[in-house]
């Protein structure tokens, strides 16, 4: 059994032996660990200690910690190596891989890279894909069987072939012309009469996407069908390639964090360990946003500087009515954004959620008010107090509510993804609402205030 | 091809046939859908077409809905079948679902029901282990083979034992005492000679975890390993029952949610489908803390009240130096929540994140600096409005990188969820300290502002 604490001291071990030129050992060390073990002590390895790891990897091992490494890290290890070297690596991984890497090297590179690989002809109509599509997650390594064999006939075929694990578990029945007629496992083929014919074993009409679906849709297929794989098919039917399960759960984690970061206005690429200057040219953009947006916020009170100045305990309401409103419109939206994203939540339920979401705001804006309002009046003694902050409380809680649904439900309408910044935008807007409704009513009562 | 239009399609015409009381065509084309849709219509129809709906239904189909329902429908369904028809159900449920269901049923029922299940035994080991856990998302559905059973001997039991789909792709091999000597999985078994010796074949100690481990570990595992199934095992080396690859994509999701939930303080139940009063219970607790730490940040202001009626200007620059900073604060909370999440990130990072995030937070405060104090000197005229706005930002920049790397780390370290209202804490700690850099200065400086 593999733990943690295992793979700590065995790191330990190949650094020790790296760092004293124990070249044999490390590579016997190397060869112990499980491939994701291995990526990972590449990962945490110095620059220099890093040449010496890879020097000690074979080819076959060279390939294996592509499937496993992070895509910055893999990035710097392919640019370093020779085209030749990077072809023969390529030739080993998994299709997915090896179009991930060429997509990311200068189109010149690319050509060159390809035309030394001997899968060149495997990989180079899955480059024509968009990257988060069906046909960019796809992968040409599938067993395909005649419908008219025998399951006699497929076991041996299998046994000739030696499918890679990955592929191994659907088996896709193809016509003369390659279109998909149906889909049977191993566990059918097993439990089958030798002399049955596939066809008579398979499932006709599998699930199957087109190459331009999105990785977001294959996902959601996924999960509700609950899939291992996903094969893609073209308008006539023919079978161009599978998605497999390894590739989906990278997708769920991505799209996870896509959701959550895009939220609070970040690349889904970033991270705590991406360079100082990339992390500031990706997450300037939208804080620069969010200033112009709290400008305008600004720009209200402004307006109200002779309220203030009259009144300054008005400034102390401030956050509060703003900051209430802005946590609530985040936690609407929110739920709106992962309810689109697993498919339960659709454009249909609009009025539901909107009419849901206001009487919550209001509600909440009511017992704030009592709250808030109540402790206004006790501090100031004045009795405008109570409704200039118990009104402003309940206007910007169902206004929150409000646009938390109208936000993303508008993003997804424009086809646009409903949590681009939506955090930003909401308590933007709540804060300018906030702002707007508290110093208006001081305004007008400015006089009953003091 | 099953596409979303098709099943609306469907999903009309068995809504048409039940309110005809057709009863033989809506069981006709209900019997046409594939579970997952068939469960999507359910949850879809009005109480009184759910009541017809379910009368068409076999035992065997009752059960397949079981597994697709949405709990929170799923408990509907449950409460309403006699014992007796909820314990012929979960006999042909998977393991994880009757564990589930049963979970959900007062003390008394839940014995009644298993009592009158024929799969009581397999069932109640089960429900001994925490919801969370590897022993919680343990199925007892696997496919055990001898180390010296013959490939071909193992073929014959496999057709014997007529494993159902969940539970064929990998075999476990147990020694006398069902301790888990290795796993084999079909496409091994396809590719080897029929006289070798299972032993010969097994990959030896594979990965396993023990009942206690939660189940965000778990998901790590499946994700580092690219695994299909996961077997648990006690102290002894016992197999106690396998996790599948469904309900590890079902944790998946689970986990994103919480994570993006606990941010802004929701619980991870929380949907737009749940009931007001519900909601309104779930989302208070939070919004209540939310208030407090407000709260916090208005008696900061108000401690300034004379300053801010000297120089009513300032106002205007406090939400844009507390809001900068909460958004600036969230990112980085994010980044971090995800990062210890997938692993990636470990408390031996605390460190470099903190040299990061409070390097980046200086860059941003410095240019907001410019910006933002530029513009205040500008608008106001007295040089010390420039510094006064500008120094307030950078302070309240780099102690938002520094809080945002912090919170969590230390929720970690207390054995918390690192993402539990780390949103909530962060902005309000920005609120607090925005405002007493702000006013603090500007009080120092009040005769210089005028």
């Amino acid at each position: 059994m593999t733990t943690e604490q295992d793979t700590t001291e065995l790191a330990e071990r190949v650094e020790e032996a790296l760092r004293g030129d124990d070249v044999e050992r490390a590579a016997e060390v190397i060869a112990s660990l499980h491939p994701a073990d291995r990526a990972d002590l590449y990962e945490r390895l110095d620059p220099e200690l890093r040449e010496a790891f890879f020097s000690v990897l074979s080819t076959e091992q060279m390939a294996e910690l592509m499937e496993y490494l992070d895509e910055e890290v893999r990035g710097v290890v392919t640019a370093r190596m020779t085209r030749v070297t990077l072809a023969r690596v390529l030739d080993r991984t998994s299709n997915d891989v090896a179009v991930d890497v060429l997509r990311t090297l200068p189109p010149s590179d690319m050509a060159r890279v390809l035309s030394a690989m001997s899968t060149a002809q495997e990989i180079s109509p899955l480059l024509e894909h968009a990257d988060e599509s069906a046909g960019g997650l796809m992968t040409r390594g599938y067993v395909a069987l005649h419908p008219e064999m025998t399951v006699q006939q497929a076991i041996t075929f299998l046994r000739l072939r030696k499918p890679l694990a990955d592929e191994a578990y659907y088996l896709y029945v193809l016509d003369a012309s390659n279109r998909l007629q149906g889909v049977v496992n191993l566990r059918e083929l097993i439990l089958s009469e030798a002399d049955t014919r596939i066809e008579d074993v398979m499932t006709k009409d599998p699930i199957a996407v087109d190459p331009n679906t999105d990785q977001e849709d294959c996902l959601r297929l996924f999960e509700r069908y609950r899939l291992r794989a996903l094969p893609v098919v073209d308008e006539q039917q023919v079978l161009r390639g599978i998605i497999t399960f390894d590739d989906i759960m990278n997708v769920s984690r991505w799209e996870a964090d896509e959701d959550i970061y895009e939220i609070v206005g970040l690349p889904a690429e970033e991270s705590i360990f991406s360079p100082l200057s990339v992390s500031l040219r990706r997450r300037m953009p939208w804080l620069f946003l969010n200033l112009l947006a709290a400008a305008y916020g600004a720009a209200v009170v402004g307006v109200f500087e002779d309220t203030i100045a009259k009144a300054a305990a008005l400034a102390v309401f401030m956050p509060i009515v703003a900051g209430q409103s802005g946590s609530s419109g985040i936690q609407t939206i929110t739920l709106m954004v992962r309810g689109l994203a697993s498919g339960d939540l659709e454009r249909r339920h609009l009025r539901h959620a909107l009419l849901k979401e206001v009487t919550t705001g209001l509600v909440k804006g009511l017992l704030f008010a009592v709250v808030v309002g109540g402790a206004a009046l006790a501090w100031q003694g004045e009795w405008a107090w109570g409704p200039v902050v118990g009104l402003a409380m309940i206007g910007n809680m169902t206004f929150a509510g409000a646009l938390g649904v109208i936000i993303p439900m508008t993003l997804r309408r424009m086809h646009l993804d409903p949590a681009v910044a939506s955090g930003i935008v909401v308590t933007s807007f709540t804060d300018v609402m906030g702002f707007l409704l508290l110093l208006g009513m001081g305004t007008l009562l400015i006089s009953e205030l003091r």
